[in-house]
């Protein structure tokens, strides 16, 4: 059988490492697909690099354009490889793509959760597959596991480390002692985080995959702009010290959690308890924990960024688009996890109706009474102690730390009683607050 | 469109388990599966207790039966699932639903690792799908991850905690230093271990799943004959209390390795360090961990047995199939996911000549000259010694243990070396041999 034809766009680091691991692992991959996979076009911005890479390799069975269009466009191409990063310009690659009626493999998380319903809208109507496991915990085949893999299962929640950048920074933070910002330089230094590392350490990145994540999760559109974001930049050294002394670890988690009053869908920095496998995925690795009725708790843990990781996940979606582009798009598995007809319209919680639990620190005055007029704002705001910590002060000092865990409440209730024990003359300064999931 | 039939063989703690969720979730699972799943026939022994599931739910739609030939040639089922247990008649039943034209789904290990070749043979000839996550590591995806999540790669080797009484039984010896004997009896009594425990507690079950899991990594024939089978019937718990102290937990794995010179499939007790996530695994829990060239290492943790963590997988299969089931059978996944005429002859290694590294647990005269003797027999065999431990006698005794961790080495030369030891005077009994492996 002739080999299936893929045109490139792009040629950086997972474009670089879809074509060598696509080269290298040549002969094993066509043993499992029953057919060739052929990278037979590839757009670059610079002819010259790309020919550095590809040119005395594959001599002249593989062209280098720098206009995406003719890949998009070209009659013999079958699958579409995007991996150029952006919305708006792959938006209309994508786009273009599919009504030329080629299958698209995209590692492209923002596309998707910005873009995604009228993508795969147009992808369904023209009977193309899009596939796109290496937008979400790169080489962790998650999309598949929760497509397929969970069928069975009505998923109660999912909570993942998505983002390898921040969980670097947090690992290095507890791991030394040091303060966010000496440890992002570090981690750019070290190629961990990117010279502008908004996306990463601002939890957008994450929320991207989250957004994905609950879509084929629970079956409902991509709603990115409902995500709740919050990243690690603020967060305090302190915390996690103290986090540690009461037997948690700190993580940016991507979280959607289904409830009776609709879907929980946030990214934001979080206690787990030590104890929880997940709270020992250390340095720049992903893990997935997913919460289903039949199956109980799984969890899917790998490498979830760089060149040949990311490629895997790529090359993934090409043997099985290969697989399956002779089945009848009917009877494929579809795009979201459930049929198009059968989306649900749960709404996404706003975070003040949120339930969880919480951590607070607050600075207070080292007199009587602070405690109990804390603990009485709390009771009022329905909200109960879980663990309390509090350090004696130092010599010298008139202030001290008080570290309470909550049990489970609603955000509403945190926020309400933070303004009024914020209020209080014997606090000082603002309260710090870190959501705590159990993961039970 | 009608729902697909399913014909249910057996109706224990897995086919209950199935008949329950598939009920529980019908209406999500419709979602994803586009079509409806309905079991509209039982095989049974016990018609009444079947009946009692059955009966007062579904009433006439669901026909009993205690003949299971029944159900493999009745022309109105699409898919047979096999949740007997056994291999000699459920060999038959499977064949015969083939020839009749029939997808199956099973969660038989042994029926798989002892007659796979057999059966998927005759499905390729049919055209119909044998699908079998459930056989390995219950309601983990590792069987859709190997086959379809990771097909870019060259899988290097796969090490699985994938026996969860024997990891129970472990981890209760770890953790309450109690005897093998001991746990054993507590893990019949909780339902963990069987009355006849045999199979999971000497490694046989193990090693129906390694074998499974190699074939479809590496493109091998099921050769559960060629299979190295080593339980942890023998372990002591002095050796699981020197393993800690030296920074290891024990756990009986199921490895399939690919080598140089062939592929290593075994299954045995073994020292990991403690600081890798898979060595945290505990209790009842299963884990695969996967090395492979592109990816890296990724791993799979969940519940390995139980009736809705099984039946998850079942019906995951199920819904893969009623997605499938239209397609084309030449480009559907195959069954071992390499293509048929694709299968390599690669031969499994006998087990003298594995390599990896051994702990060895030496009782000695407290004497001088005992560790010259004992490591110069080990340098005379090519073996190097990575780390030692030697305990102190106690007051009365003349003896003590001495507790070696060697670099990599032959299976062949450490045998040799046990051999020479235990003729030396000063060494008294059987010198204790249990191998480790960095995983990394």
């Amino acid at each position: 059988m002739k080999p299936i034809k893929v045109g490139l766009l792009g040629l950086g680091t997972v474009g670089a490492g879809t074509f060598n691991v696509l080269r290298r692992n040549q002969e094993e991959i066509t043993r499992r697909a029953g057919r060739g996979i052929e990278i037979s076009m590839v757009a670059v911005r610079n002819l010259e690099k790309a020919q550095a890479l590809i040119g005395g390799v594959i001599g002249n069975a593989c062209e280098i354009v720098t206009d995406s269009m003719l890949v998009v466009t070209n009659p013999e191409i079958d699958i579409v490889v995007e991996v150029i990063g952006g919305t708006e310009l792959t938006k209309q690659l994508v786009m273009t793509a599919i009504a030329n009626g080629k299958h698209v493999v995209t590692a492209n998380k923002a596309l998707l959760a910005i873009h995604g319903n009228e993508i795969f809208k147009a992808a369904q109507d023209k009977g193309v597959m899009v596939a796109f496991e290496a937008a979400v915990a790169g080489g962790i085949p998650i999309i598949k596991s929760l497509r397929e893999g969970l069928t069975a299962n009505r998923i109660e929640w999912v909570a993942g480390i998505i983002n390898g950048t921040t969980n670097f920074i947090l690992s290095e933070m507890r791991d030394k002692g040091l303060d966010f910002a000496t440890v992002l330089k570090q981690a750019q230094a070290l190629g961990y985080a990117e010279a502008d590392p908004t996306f990463d350490i601002e939890g957008v990145d994450a929320a991207h995959k989250a957004t994905i994540m609950a879509a084929i999760a629970f079956g409902i559109p991509m709603q990115f702009d409902k995500a709740y974001v919050e990243g690690i930049s603020q967060l305090q050294a302190i915390d996690i010290n103290y986090a540690e002394q009461l037997g948690y670890r700190i993580k940016l988690l991507g979280i959607a959690k289904r409830t009776a009053k609709g879907i929980e869908l946030r990214v934001h920095p979080t206690l787990i308890p030590n104890t929880r496998l997940i709270a020992n995925v250390e340095g720049a690795m992903n893990a997935i924990l997913v919460q289903a009725d039949a199956v109980g708790a799984t969890m899917y843990y790998g490498k979830g960024a760089g060149a040949e990781p990311t490629a895997s996940a790529v090359i993934a979606d090409l043997v099985d688009i290969t697989r399956l582009a002779t089945a009848d798009p009917e009877h494929r598995v579809p795009h979201l996890a459930f049929q198009p007809n059968s989306i649900s319209q749960e709404v996404i919680l706003p975070m003040s109706e949120i339930t969880t639990s919480y951590y607070l620190r607050l600075r207070v005055a080292d007199q009587t009474g602070v405690l109990a007029d804390v603990t009485r704002i709390l009771a009022d705001c329905s909200i109960s102690i879980d663990a309390m910590l509090q350090k004696e002060p130092t010599a010298n000092e008139k202030q001290t730390d008080i570290i309470m865990l909550t049990h489970q409440t609603q955000e509403k209730n945190v926020l309400a009683a933070i303004e009024k024990i914020e209020l209080l003359n014997s606090v000082f300064g603002r309260v710090t607050k870190i959501r705590l999931e159990q993961l039970s």
